[in-house]
């Protein structure tokens, strides 16, 4: 009797064991991921293991819109988003009433919605549904298993997903509280750019342009997607120094005197000062000095520093060659936009002296395609895609190459390319 | 002989069960805090708690300064941060090398720096040391218990600390994470509205002082410090909407036309509208609703939409006498400030109109000291602190009052706030 007894706790014990082990390695798991998609990934793939069940979905609550949201965990349309209003189906319920919902069979269950599955070819047998609350006990989201192995899902495993619910629902606080500081300061620098950007209608668009060169320069360069980060503030904020200087010299119509241009080429000296003031997330401390060089030339002979080429950051070097591409393909207050090709020899003289030669040889190799989506940006709802994708592996180099050569050479597949580039480029569309 | 290998299983398992309990336990805990302050004293408490010993530290390194730091979480200087060269004392060994150390006897061991016993009369006897360390492998900081209760720490003690370690090292990144967005999204806020002050060397510093009357304002209100920090952003942010309007007509120093008058009045307008652009943090939300508020009265006559007064969120009728009070109280183009008098009068003549009576009697309530140190912070590094802190329990009513009796009748009490008010008020320091 005894040992029997013992047995019997030592199995209990033991069952109990694992269960702690798989919730403290989940709970160490899931706390590694800040980034939310990452994180309800994670919750979706590991939980469907523990509970030896085929899937497992994370829905939160958009409680603005008041719809149920999650992404696509796994097979085709991965990553994807799916809603649906908060009131719907399982989900809406579990996520409207707290009610724990254990269904055997869910085609035989009057609430359920057998939408989704029609959308994507998922067969539905069993479900546990729970609610996602938070520490203060208000549902942020639903937690739904399917499709247990073996049959429907036990009081056991309603146990089990409760104690994982509750981690799971800080974990996503987290991450939605991170998620929304980082979308704050975004949405702040890309406003605040923007609207810098607004005040001088000749150069309207600039900085977002710059931008978007750059991170084609980054693409390019296979550079990692924190350098392209940091790129994109430097972009997006290189010209804030503006600030500082004067309307009445920034947006004089006439010729400068030899002082106001003095007074103009303060800006990027300001750019750092205000930026330098500013404490960047670690991964963006370079922002400053990227955004403050982008007047600087390899020769030493640019400003605020007269810095030589090593000296420069990278970024710098490729926010200089985006800023005057931008400016000699911007309309000017009283002509149109210059030809390409003067364009590029404009740029090309100055190749080796202003310019990176290595960052001058990239820019030639962005995909023609793209580069006109940024030079006709404040166009973006006029162009025609399917007509650009024609584009895609045609790099800028082509383009200048195909002008250069006469006309009878040309190949059909030069002559098209030609075409689209010109129509956009001298906005005939 | 099988009855007592069962016995023995049972209490292993018992114990690792509690063990895994604590792990859990702690794990959830620590997940609950973003905020780094919170996380570590949490951290300490508990985890001194689960070693049974008297004491414990979370040293976090700072590689910048290349330094230990923490914060102290009992006994005297409870929240005093702690700095010291990161290699110095058992610590820094452990910050340095990686190991683990366990003494038995601190003062018996030449590593050990009884500086900090003696800087806070502790006496440490026994101590557990172990390095904190990232995902990957990285050490971010170091963990030492002191004083465990019935002697040494054991080496089932160092693996407990050792699990500890690894959730503690992720919970921290996170919150370290987290505080590094705040902090970036707060000085990109500061900074920009910074800038934005000096444009105008004649309202130079006006956001900054509204905000600070705002926020006294609050404080005498005693509202929650998530209602204040939304105040404080709507406060530095409440002009931003001037970026839209010409130098020329915001800062013309000649009386305004009509239609520039008029130009200036759109200004809380686009406050709105960019503001608007920015994803800010939830309970920020009401952020551009404040801020473009500033200038409506709660008679409907103010603009931009002429709202009244219950229609008028109070944060923006806060701003709205915080703003008038600083332009009353600034030093003008060609003449210094106003008497008090004068500016109150001023004020007093729209209460009901312009301001909220409610607003305007807590404005009332201010305490002097505060009042001085916002209307003179562009000389605070000259102000005398002690001085004024005669002044704390002096609202600035009784100063008004004080103006308003016959010398005669004045104690001696009021002869000094008066004093003192006059020599900061009328810059005679």
């Amino acid at each position: 009797m005894k040992r029997k007894i013992d047995y019997k706790q030592v199995r209990q014990l033991r069952e109990e064991n694992k269960r702690l082990q798989v919730l403290l390695h989940l709970a160490e798991n899931l706390q590694a991921h800040l980034d939310l998609n990452q994180l309800l990934f994670t919750t979706m793939r590991e939980v469907a293991k523990i509970l030896n069940a085929d899937r497992c979905t994370v829905f939160l609550l958009d409680e603005e819109k008041h719809e149920l949201w999650s992404i696509v965990a796994m097979g085709i349309g991965k990553g994807k988003e799916i809603r649906f209003p908060a009131e719907k189906g399982i989900a809406g319920h579990v996520a409207t009433t707290g009610e724990i919902l254990n269904i055997p069979d869910a085609y035989k269950d009057s609430r359920f919605n057998p939408e989704i599955d029609k959308k994507t070819g998922y067969l539905t047998r069993n479900m546990l549904t729970m609610p996602l609350k938070n520490r203060e006990g208000i549902i942020i989201g639903v937690f739904q298993v399917l499709n247990k192995e073996g049959g429907p899902f036990t009081s056991k495993d309603e146990e089990l997903l409760a104690a994982i619910s509750q981690i799971t629902a800080t974990t996503v606080e987290n991450s939605l509280l991170y998620e929304e500081q980082v979308h704050s300061l975004n949405s702040f620098v890309e406003t605040l750019s923007a609207t810098l950007d607004t005040r001088d209608y000749i150069t309207a668009g600039h900085s977002r342009r710059v931008t978007m060169y750059t991170l084609a320069l980054c693409e390019q360069m296979q550079m990692t997607d924190t350098s392209c980060e940091e790129l994109r503030f430097a972009g997006l904020l290189h010209d804030i120094g503006k600030l500082g200087i004067p309307e009445a010299v920034l947006f004089k119509a006439g010729k400068l005197t030899q002082e106001e241009y003095e007074t103009i080429k303060r800006h990027p000296a300001v750019t750092r000062q205000i930026l330098g003031s500013i404490h960047f997330p670690r991964k963006m401390k370079n922002v400053p000095e990227i955004a403050s060089t982008h007047h600087e030339k390899i020769n030493g002979r640019g400003y605020p520093d007269g810095l030589k080429i090593e000296q420069i950051p990278l970024g710098g070097r490729m926010l200089a060659l985006a800023d005057v591409f931008d400016a000699l393909t911007s309309r000017r207050q009283y002509r149109d936009r210059e030809s390409i090709e003067k364009v590029w020899e404009t740029i090309e003289k100055e190749n080796g002296q202003t310019f990176d030669p290595e960052v001058f040889k990239i820019f030639l190799e962005i995909p023609v395609n793209k580069l006109i989506s940024i030079l006709e940006y404040d166009q973006r709802d006029r162009l025609d895609h399917d007509e650009l994708g024609k584009l895609v592996a045609v790099p800028f180099k082509d383009i200048l190459s195909i002008k250069k050569s006469p006309p009878e050479k040309l190949t059909k597949k030069h002559q098209t390319s030609l075409a689209i580039f010109d129509k956009y480029y001298l906005r005939n569309y």
